[in-house]
């Protein structure tokens, strides 16, 4: 590891880089990373760079390992002038984290997270999740040639084991409460020579960082008014706002964007904290969402996403199911599949613009967070129109669909 | 468009470039774009380039629509040392087709065709599929604005119906032969001015070439010995064999490797007559595998890929559903989650190293053409373990799970 540190993003407190546990001894806030001193760039992508190596500046690892990589990052930035338009935006664009190895963001803060582990000598790594972080980390875990234990929630249903079963884990489904299951595998690990690379350990919001990094580039380095990031646990937020914050510290941009964070109405404590001027969220007793994505009922970096917000000037929106679920259909207009969860910041947009705080003519990037083939129960709540015909009815049945078409 | 025309694979009969009818009147084979002057490969993908835009040289396309693109193509080449040495093979690298914007190679030659029919003025375009093609097609088709049609087999579960439905597509079930509805279709289409990109059209083809330059370019111009490629139309290695062949005519390879087509022990029309020396592929009558994707039972370029594979010295393969399905368990021990049919190269692999086909030492390119997510019928023929725990007897479970482990 290169000369670095963490430091407590609640009391200032310092620790070393090379501590697999992930929060402040004192307060219990989650650490993050500093110190590195930024470079440059590296090279471009294709056909020869990692993330990790085209970033490796930004990060604290001496070495890479080589045959870590499965290709995550350098998703697309896909612009939308119609849905722009019709939001009043001078320019809308989609992130999409739907195409990254395991189809969801969480493979930049995995493939961090494993490296970290690798470069602190670990050959056991671990996590708590019941959906897109236990894959990615089965996945990676399985590439690094790593014993992986995947905890999940024992109410997780059969359908959502296989694409995680499938990559050889150890999968312990656990009975009791999901937030203390965090702190507790923590500790476990802490002991046991585990190292859980869970929702927001330092090395994950590294490596969602790269978020905010390809964004930078793709837009040539001119800042976007607003960022609209889906929040769980917060990690990828804080990431994201890294991202930001280290190009312009190493003069890459020259200003910061504003960040929206959205939650689902059902499980919104970082926006209810934020409405009601609270300094901590507390915990929602009863989470009720389809968003399970975005489902965690008390946010471990919640109180830090808070913080950061205020500081900058941004905004927490809240939107309902049924807001989640239009938002999806429009953004497969745009051909884009997502998540419910990933079309969320879409349909904050929207509230966002209505109440004036975007504004007419502003920069918006979303972050699609994962693809929509994770969680197909969400097909449910669509109604789709299929129409039935033989071989010999199908060019009337064609010509009846489309009577100002061609012939 | 660029000066350029089309060819008949069959009978060398030439047709205009802006022909939408992909196959020749006079003997029904298959046509092929030709008579582009090849350039240079355009700067660097990250940030700035698409994948038309990068290879344009090499495309008939005077102008490309900036907003058509979702950022398809530039997938990774992951390489394994353990598969390698597992399988006796020099190196072995996988092509991973699954992190395309709809999570399968097909957005390549989708993007392509639409592009042609972009150019050619239609504003209507459709296509013949129950799986991968037509969510991309339906996907590209709304990025486009486009009015487009989407056939499937009356037979296609509800569940199938929904990741193409979302995207707004006019979808058909069609009762009636499904081979028969390919050349329908472009019949209908021809009459009433709906441009059909079914699965082995010139224009799909060219977009399928992509995947040969891509792994050119990150091999860095060294040819592999072997690129092993599922088929079912076998538009898909017509791309990739043309692929290679414009690079080496561009001088930018020296040679050219060799290919094996993989199809379905279950479904195997090109393998049979290739193993019977026939020139032409015979209609399997009751195609019975798992591997839907790779179901073709009378592939539309059946006889060109034929003729390609026994002129360039390549070979024909095919794998049973198990082998498949323990494929597939393989390449996610890899990281990689595939279809089945994605995971049947690897199968393949296996099979031919052990005839002594491909030899000791080789280089292996895998194309895996699809994500996992899209057929999830297949993970009920894996067995997975799960345990389960409370959180107060998690840290003995893990114990148990791991003795030789830290603590």
């Amino acid at each position: 590891m290169k000369k670095s540190f963490l430091i407590c993003t609640g009391c200032g407190r310092t620790w070393p880089v090379t501590r697999a546990f992930p929060r402040c001894d004192f307060c219990a806030e989650p650490l993050e990373v500093r110190g590195v001193v930024p470079g440059r760039i590296r090279g471009s992508r294709f056909p020869h760079r990692t993330l990790l190596e085209r970033y490796r500046d930004f990060f604290p690892f001496r070495t890479l390992n080589g045959e870590l990589s499965l290709g995550e990052g350098f998703t697309p930035l896909v612009r939308s002038a119609r849905l722009a338009g019709a939001t009043g935006l001078g320019d809308l664009f989609f992130k999409n984290e739907t195409v990254n190895p395991t189809w969801s963001f969480k493979d930049r803060g995995t493939v961090s997270g494993v490296q970290h582990a690798l470069c602190l000598g670990y050959d056991r790594i671990g996590t708590v999740s019941s959906g897109n972080m236990a894959a990615s980390v089965a996945a990676y875990g399985a590439r690094a040639g790593l014993k992986t234990f995947v905890l999940v929630s024992a109410a997780l249903p059969a359908e959502k084991i296989a694409p995680i079963a499938i990559h050889g884990p150890v999968l312990i489904r656990v009975d009791g409460d999901y937030g203390e299951l965090y702190f507790r595998s923590i500790e476990i690990g802490k002991r046991r020579g585990i190292y859980f690379i869970n929702s927001d350990v330092p090395f994950r919001v590294e490596g969602s960082k790269t978020i905010a990094f390809e964004i930078c580039e793709q837009l040539r380095f001119r800042v976007p008014d607003w960022v609209v990031v889906p929040v769980s646990a917060g990690g990828n937020l804080r990431g994201i706002i890294k991202g930001f914050e280290e190009f312009r510290h190493a003069g890459l941009i020259a200003a910061m964007p504003r960040f929206a964070a959205v939650q689902a109405a059902g499980c919104a404590p970082v926006y209810r904290a934020f409405r009601e001027g609270s300094e901590r969220v507390q915990r929602v007793e009863r989470p009720e969402t389809l968003a399970h994505a975005i489902e965690n009922p008390f946010p471990p970096s919640g109180n830090e996403v808070l913080r950061k917000i205020r500081a900058m000037g941004g905004v927490v929106a809240a939107v309902s199911d049924e807001e989640m679920i239009a938002a999806q259909r429009e953004l497969a207009g745009e051909g884009i599949l997502a998540q419910p969860e990933g079309a969320a910041p879409i349909a904050a947009v929207r509230s966002l613009a209505e109440e004036g705080r975007i504004t007419r003519g502003e920069t918006v990037v979303c972050i699609v967070t994962g693809g929509g083939l994770k969680y197909t129960a969400a097909f449910d709540f669509h109604r789709f129109r299929v129409a039935g015909c033989t071989l010999s009815t199908l060019e009337d049945h064609i010509l009846s669909e489309d009577p100002g078409g061609g012939g």
